[in-house]
């Protein structure tokens, strides 16, 4: 019948919408994407609140088994729940293609995303340029392509949202080499890692788009009762203990004085009390 | 004890998450937000689930009396109910400060707004550029500043969303000038009228962000059972009728393979059968 395309919000299960509720309950199978971000509480919090069960589906899944997911869904609503919202960080194109190709009506139920709940850091929404993504380096896969878009904005005066890697359910080469699938345990960039790879890019291609003393501001946790949000320069937030996952980076631009009023309230050493959430 | 700012989301009292809903009855006074957006439904709607009474907060109360708004806060919570994202199109600065200067905790419930649903007619979220305001040109005041913005997105390929202008509760100039205070009808701006002006800058200032073939989309009221998705020339856009509010308008830039293959299904004259939402 439909395929529901569900956002599920920032934090946890209390994050959904009442219209994505009442769809995911009226759905007859209902998976969670679980490699591109993640909801900081177990999928069970989930199946108690949905009143049925909820498969992960990881990378593997969605992208070589999507027909899997749309089986039945013209004769029952199918839901393919997404933290955040669903056109966020991905817009799972190949899903909805798929569907649409089928006849299947696809419906989305929007919720906050990192894309505009960026805002809480008190930068405004309209002065973001693009968005960029930070992989995690290895020795040999140090991509940089981020690079030219921070500069771009900063010569616009624009902020540069980073989006930090996530690494789930990677599998472990070394065993796959000896035949055998082993995932690794999963990783999240931190913003103190987004930052020292950030330094070692101006270091090598020292194009001025930004500098150890460069304002940036680190947000960890978004929407969670323990959400962290530190404004300072790159140098200084290097030192600073975000703790959990999520976290997430933003280069600012020029600051208008509103901006500059609300970041106030963030700053490392600054005299205003900070504020309890 | 705290002030809540809450995203109510993008259509009706439906698109409120869990969280919001169970801090809002909490509260022991509900505003709205009533001003730089709108919900398609009435108060009446919202009050019957929160089960209390929403005050509407227009421009005049949260820019010249916040303290009212205020008052009591710092002894029972306090609800300020934004449409989309608190921080979705305007930061309400001024409050958060007020509140904080009283060592009053601010606490935020996020919710989708236009800045991040926008991506559900097909264009990569990554991609957009600095976002843009049009509004009313008069016969006296037809500023055009968003044109550089454009322009700027334009050169680095991005796309640019643009919010349209909204109108309610705006004092009767000729009314106003014998002494009375009358409001005129709240007026919503189109996408025809949007693009009727945004040609008309192009037409001044000749600089090629755009021209009447350049591709466009046009969304009207994101989230609604009868959302309303079209791309195609700015020429042909001018021809489509949208219907109700809200509106908004995005300007494509250079497109993606998968941005292209999710356009095909809003394309004018497109042979892919149009998705019923």
């Amino acid at each position: 019948m439909v395929l529901y395309l569900i956002g599920l919000g920032l934090f946890n299960e209390q994050d959904i919408t009442l219209r994505g509720l009442d769809a995911v309950q009226g759905c007859s199978r209902v998976y969670l994407e679980a490699y591109t971000s993640i909801l900081l509480c177990g999928k069970e919090k989930l199946e108690a609140l949905y009143g049925k069960e909820v498969i992960i589906a990881d990378r593997e899944m969605v992208e070589s088994r999507a027909e899997e997911i749309l089986e039945g869904a013209d004769t029952q609503d199918v839901a393919f729940c997404v933290v955040g919202d669903p056109f966020g960080a991905t817009t799972h194109t190949d899903l909805q293609l798929r569907a649409r190709e089928r006849g299947i009506p696809v419906r989305v139920v929007h919720n906050a995303s990192v894309m505009n709940a960026v805002g809480a850091c008190g930068l405004s929404l309209y002065r973001f340029g693009e968005a960029v993504s930070i992989v995690f380096f290895t020795d040999t896969w140090r991509p940089d392509s981020f690079y030219d878009k921070i500069l771009a904005n900063r010569r616009l005066g624009l902020h540069t949202l980073c989006l930090l890697d996530i690494k789930v359910k990677e599998p472990d080469l070394a065993a796959l080499a000896r035949g055998r699938v082993v995932y690794e345990p999963p990783r999240y960039m931190s913003i103190n890692t987004a930052i020292s790879q950030l330094l070692e890019v101006e270091e090598r291609r020292k194009g001025g788009a930004f500098s150890s003393t460069s304002l940036v501001v680190g947000i960890a946790r978004l929407q969670a009762d323990d959400q962290q949000i530190v404004a300072g320069t790159m140098e200084q937030l290097l030192e600073v203990d975000f703790g959990a996952p999520l976290h997430c980076l933003v280069l600012a631009g020029d600051l208008h004085v509103t901006e500059r009023e609300m970041l106030e309230f963030y700053m490392i050493g600054s005299t205003v009390a900070p504020v309890r959430r």
